[in-house]
């Protein structure tokens, strides 16, 4: 924080807005030529669903504005995961809804550096970055608990007493999945205190805790359709849980935007879910070019954690993280590297096309050797 | 707020949530026999080029995030208004926008109802009513001033000592519009004090205060697509103001969502721009229809404020505002009533095609006679 000249317009900032360190997402190139490895996109196009979908939409109906509760979007949702609709919320990408999440959840202090621990929302020192953010535009006070060793995530010290856990399963940028009985025990540890689980990357490898829904009321499972149906530029996320953590969310979002997604993003979230073959089969293929990937790069010195994710977190024996960062974007292709304590030496690699990951695959050899 | 049932989901919603009181929109009815007069939609289709922008649309681009600064649409909006680019910010609907700059602007407090005037932000009583429920969100104290009797803005007390003032310009649901003067007049009485013009109806007859933007560094104008360009059903809203303002937003915004418009809304909302005869050729239309209809309803024994917005506030003289609701709604009309003090005899109208006023004129001789 600096303090503003008095003529500058930053006199007329609130505090909070001094305050804050926003999220700063992966490097959106607009130059196409690189190989872009680095925001866990999916290497495929959107269903061909999607695309009828777009091409027959009643391009009339976008003067009226989007239904608010997203009753056909949510009805599909449903039915696919057999909730009943009261447990299905939808928002403008999962970052929306966890943003909303920590308001509609999490209590907020005027100083959060005083809270005691009970007061502390908890999350592992290494996972998604906008955990932190969120925490510090709401004032809710947090504490980082280190992953273990072996970057699995410490399940008895995310269930020692707190305000609320929040964990990414797979974790990111680790890739590495709880299993159900795992996510259970967090839950059960105490049935007052809720248990996000952000299930960003849940469809290459791991289990949803959405089927322990019917035994707990205090996990809200966050999920997008960002990564396994390959629509980051249409921003639609979702949230399940019991009926009152949805009504909760819905406060929020009636507090603040009473239509957070479009006509066209609803309509063709429909769609992706209407077209699922496609999903399996895209989704398996990006499995299988994940185990391809992982056994070259094994054999290239490098260590790669066992990833449930539409991606790979890798380091090398030899070569520190930020040269083979550079060198790879020398060579055209941008990966995520992550200037953290721990984590620094360790690349985050998203999952292509055989054909990107043949490239990057080409690229190792020649920097390794 | 009631007490939850200690079983219930709701014991662990935050302290914020149980105290939310949501806005809420104008019905959105299923039922689409409705003439739907009830909120403020244009009831022309988006210009032409929105349909051929989404007809070429690259499917294949969804996979990818969108820009997360909006590059394309806001150099179309900066070019629309003579702005540089740094004074331009977009998001998702101007909701959303009005939202982030509560947030940006307003210091909240534990205990609103305790703040002294100085640290209170004050809008009319009769305005939009998202206002306070933005300023119970994010705990900033507020205060109402009292419209005149005319229903005309009190500007002597909007200037009176305060921690910011939001007036909507024209004002809803009255309609009435400020002259340039009088916003600068309010944003030199204090220029350490943000004022914050809300220009959702701006095209229908008013003056942009983005003409003040060079003089005033303490106004920020807040604009939306979802009236004058018929895409209420995109959510795409702007603010416009010093480069600092604008930054202010951008770290609001980069704390919460990264990518809050989807590649769709952008591509659209830039057709939009580029298709300018359209729009003026629409607005002109409704600006007509509003002359005929407040001469006709005159007419049948109605007050109709003078109305610089795509809708009229009407009373009648003899029958009551619920009354006339009731029975409009019986004959297929949607209008929208609001139930409070000073208003209540009111209904807000949406002008529609000619030949929905016609049925709307025709429905009112029926009701008045």
């Amino acid at each position: 924080m600096t303090s503003p000249n008095p003529q500058d317009a930053r006199r007329l900032w609130s505090k909070k807005t001094h305050d804050l360190t926003p999220y700063i997402p992966g490097e959106q190139p607009r130059d196409r030529q690189f190989i872009k490895l680095n925001t866990n996109e999916n290497p495929y196009p959107p269903a061909p669903g999607v695309l009828e979908a777009l091409k027959s939409f009643p391009i009339e109906q976008l003067k009226l504005y989007p239904d608010p509760t997203g009753l056909k979007l949510r009805t599909t949702i449903a039915e696919y995961y057999g909730l009943p609709l009261n447990q299905v919320f939808a928002g403008n990408g999962s970052d929306e809804v966890l943003a909303m999440a920590f308001q509609a959840f999490f209590d907020y202090h005027g100083d959060p550096n005083t809270a005691t621990a009970t007061k502390q929302i908890v999350f592992p020192d290494v996972t998604y970055s906008f955990y932190p953010v969120y925490a510090n535009l709401y004032n809710i006070p947090f504490r980082r608990v280190a992953l273990n060793e072996d970057f699995t995530i410490p399940l008895g010290d995310l269930a020692a007493p707190s305000a609320g856990i929040i964990l990414a399963n797979p974790n990111a940028p680790t890739g590495i999945a709880l299993t159900l009985d795992q996510v259970a025990n967090l839950a059960s540890a105490d049935r007052n205190r809720l248990v996000i689980v952000d299930e960003a990357y849940i469809d290459f490898g791991g289990e949803s805790a959405v089927a322990l829904l019917t035994e707990f009321d205090n996990i809200l499972v966050i999920q997008t359709l960002s990564k396994s149906r390959a629509l980051a530029g249409l921003r639609v996320g979702f949230a399940f849980g019991d009926p009152q953590l949805i009504a909760a969310l819905e406060r929020v979002r009636d507090s603040f935007n009473s239509y957070t997604l479009d006509s066209l993003a609803q309509t063709c979230a429909v769609a992706a879910f209407e077209d699922g073959n496609w999903f399996e089969s895209t989704r398996a293929h990006i499995m299988a070019t994940r185990q391809r990937t992982t056994a070259a790069l094994e054999r290239l010195g490098f260590t790669v954690l066992p990833s449930a994710a539409n991606f790979i977190f890798v380091s090398h024996k030899r070569l520190a993280g930020d040269l083979l960062y550079s060198q790879l974007r020398e060579a055209g292709i941008l990966v995520r590297h992550f200037k953290q304590p721990r984590i620094e030496q360790f690349l985050r690699i998203s999952i292509g096309t055989d054909a990107e990951m043949d490239r990057l695959i080409t690229a190792l050899e020649t920097i390794v050797s």
